[in-house]
C-alpha cells in the first residue's frame, strides 16, 4: 500500500492506493505561452502567483512549477519562484525542469517535501537525479523511458520502471517515494493508448506496488472535443488504479468527473466529499433551509 | 471471446468484448410513471412508439420494453407493444418482464432474437426462463442473485452468476447467450459498490468468459448531482470490461462519456466514431470547408 508523502511547511499531501486521487495543476508552464515566457525571463512572477491561486482555487492538491524558458537562467528563475511561490500559497510544489541546476536549485529553495518531476530510465538521469532525491528526502517522478526511448509495448514500459524503481532503492529511496509515469500515448496515434496504460497501471500497483501518475492531456492530442475524452479518461484510470495525474483543473467538468471517481473506487468514505462539493447553496432569503433538509437526507454506509 | 447476437428483422446488434459498448434505452418503462401507465392500461402506446424514436436518435443500440402495469393482462400488452414497435422501429428489443406469461407472449410475438431480461439464481426462474430462452434461441439477463437474495460480498454474486451459466449450459444455452448483470448497489449504501463491481466484471469476463450489463442508474441512488456520477461511472464500467448497460441515454454527457470510453478502451479503431460523432456541422454560407478541412487533418493510426 504506496503512501508517498509531499509537504509545504503547513500543508501535507499523500498520494496513495486508498486517498483521494492527487490532482497536480499544470498550468504553471510557459510552454506554448510566450507572454508569459516573456514575463519569466523579466523575472516578472504576477502570473505565476494568480495561476497557483487559481488552480488552487479550482481543486488542484498540488501545483506543478516548470519555468523552462530557452536562453535564460533557469535555475536562478526557480529558486526565486519556489521562494516567492511558498510565501504566497500552502500548497506542496512539484519541481519540474529537464535542466539539472533548475532542479537543484529549485531542491535548495524548497522549504518541505517536494515532488520532483522527473527521473528517467536514461543512465544519465538516473545518476544526477537519484542522489539528489536522497540527499533532500524528498520523492520522484519516474518515466517509463531509457536510452533506448520509449517503448510502445507496454511491457517494455513495465520493466524500465521496475529498474527504475531498483535503481532508486539502490540509492536508497524507498518505493513508496518513486510516483511511476507510464507514459500516456495519444490514442489518435496509438489505437491502443487508453487499454494500455489500464493494463500497465494495475501491474505497477499490483507488482510493484507504486504510485502512479501521468500527463492526462496527452491521450487527446489531435482529437475533437478534448474535455469529453480528459472527462472519461480520468474515471478510467482511477478505476485501474492510478493516484494522480498533472492535468489542467480548469477543464469544463474534469474535476466533478474526478471527485465522481474517487466515490466510485471506493475512496470517499460515506460519500462525504461528493456530497460536500454538491451541496446547494443557501438560497437568500430561505435561511439556508433547502441545503438543511438536503443534508437531513444523505445516506450512511 | 463473448459474443451475443440480438437481431430485428433487418438489424444486427452484437456486443462483445471488442466491440463498442452497447447502450440499452431504459424509458420504455411505466414504473413511477403514472400517465404512462394509465395509457398502457388504456392500450393507448403513443408513448411507447415516441420514447422508442427519442431513444434510438439519442445514441440506444437496443431498447428494454417493460409495459409492467398492476392489475393489467401484461401478457396481452407485451405482445401488442412488441407488434406495434417492431413495426415502427428497426433496433432490437429487449423483454423486459417479471411476469412469466409476458415473457411468453413477447417471445412469441417478436421477429428475429431479441434479449430477455431476466433470469436469476432463483429455482423457480431458471426453470421457467431457461427453457424459453433455448425454444426461442435468443439471449438472456442472468441477474446474480438466487433463493437466498442479494449477495453484498461480490464474490458470491460471482458463484451466482456462474451457477447461472452453468445451468443455461445444461439447457444447450451457450455462454455467449448469458449477458451477467452482476448487480449494481447504491454507492450511498454500500460504499465500496463502484470498485467491487468493477473487480467482479473483470472475474465474470476474464474467468467466465460472458458479457455483462446494469442498470447503470442505481448506483448513484440517494445522491445529488446524479448525472456526473453516472458520467464517471460507466468509463469506469467501460475500463473494467462491462461490455452493455441499460440506461437513460438522455442523460446529459453520458453518451459522450461512453463514446470517449470506447475510443479509450480500445474498441474504436481509428478513433472513427469519436471523430464522425463529433465532426463540426457545416457553417450556412461556407459551402461545408470548416467540416471538409477538419476531416483532411484527421490523424490515423
Amino acid at each position: 500500500m504506496a503512501r508517498t508523502i509531499l509537504a509545504s511547511p503547513t500543508q501535507e499531501v499523500v498520494i496513495g492506493f486508498d486517498q483521494p486521487f492527487v490532482m497536480i495543476g499544470e498550468r504553471i508552464n510557459p510552454t506554448n505561452r510566450p507572454k508569459f515566457a516573456a514575463e519569466l525571463k523579466d523575472g516578472n512572477y504576477w502570473r505565476v502567483v494568480k495561476e497557483a491561486q487559481k488552480q488552487i482555487e479550482a481543486g488542484a492538491q498540488l501545483l506543478d512549477v516548470n519555468v523552462g524558458v530557452p536562453l535564460t537562467d533557469e535555475a536562478k528563475i526557480m529558486s526565486e519562484v519556489i521562494t516567492l511561490l511558498q510565501g504566497q500559497v500552502e500548497t506542496p510544489l512539484v519541481i519540474d525542469s529537464s535542466v539539472k541546476p533548475a532542479l537543484e536549485s529549485g531542491l535548495a529553495a524548497y522549504q518541505g517535501r517536494p515532488l520532483v518531476n522527473s527521473v528517467t530510465g536514461e543512465e544519465d538521469s538516473l545518476e544526477f537525479v537519484l542522489p539528489l532525491i536522497k540527499k533532500y528526502d524528498c520523492a520522484v517522478v519516474a518515466i517509463s523511458n531509457d536510452d533506448t526511448g520509449i517503448s510502445e509495448d507496454p511491457d517494455e514500459r513495465f520493466e524500465v520502471a521496475k529498474r527504475i524503481v531498483h535503481r532508486a532503492a539502490d540509492y536508497g529511496i524507498k518505493a513508496d517515494d518513486v510516483v511511476v509515469d507510464p507514459l500516456v500515448m495519444p490514442v489518435g496515434a496509438v489505437n491502443s493508448a487508453g487499454k494500455d496504460v489500464f493494463r500497465l497501471v494495475r501491474r505497477l500497483r499490483d507488482e510493484l506496488g507504486v504510485n502512479t501518475t501521468c500527463g492526462a492531456s496527452n491521450v487527446a492530442f489531435g482529437l475533437p472535443n478534448r474535455h469529453a475524452v480528459h472527462n472519461a479518461f480520468l474515471p478510467m484510470l482511477q478505476a485501474a488504479g492510478m493516484t494522480s495525474a498533472i492535468l489542467n483543473v480548469y477543464d469544463d467538468g474534469l474535476v466533478p468527473a474526478i471527485k465522481a471517481g474517487d466515490m466510485l473506487a471506493g475512496n470517499d468514505p460515506d460519500c462525504t466529499n461528493w456530497i460536500a462539493i454538491n451541496r446547494p447553496k443557501p438560497v437568500p432569503g430561505e435561511g439556508g433551509r433547502r441545503g438543511g433538509s438536503r443534508r437531513g437526507g444523505r445516506r450512511r454506509g
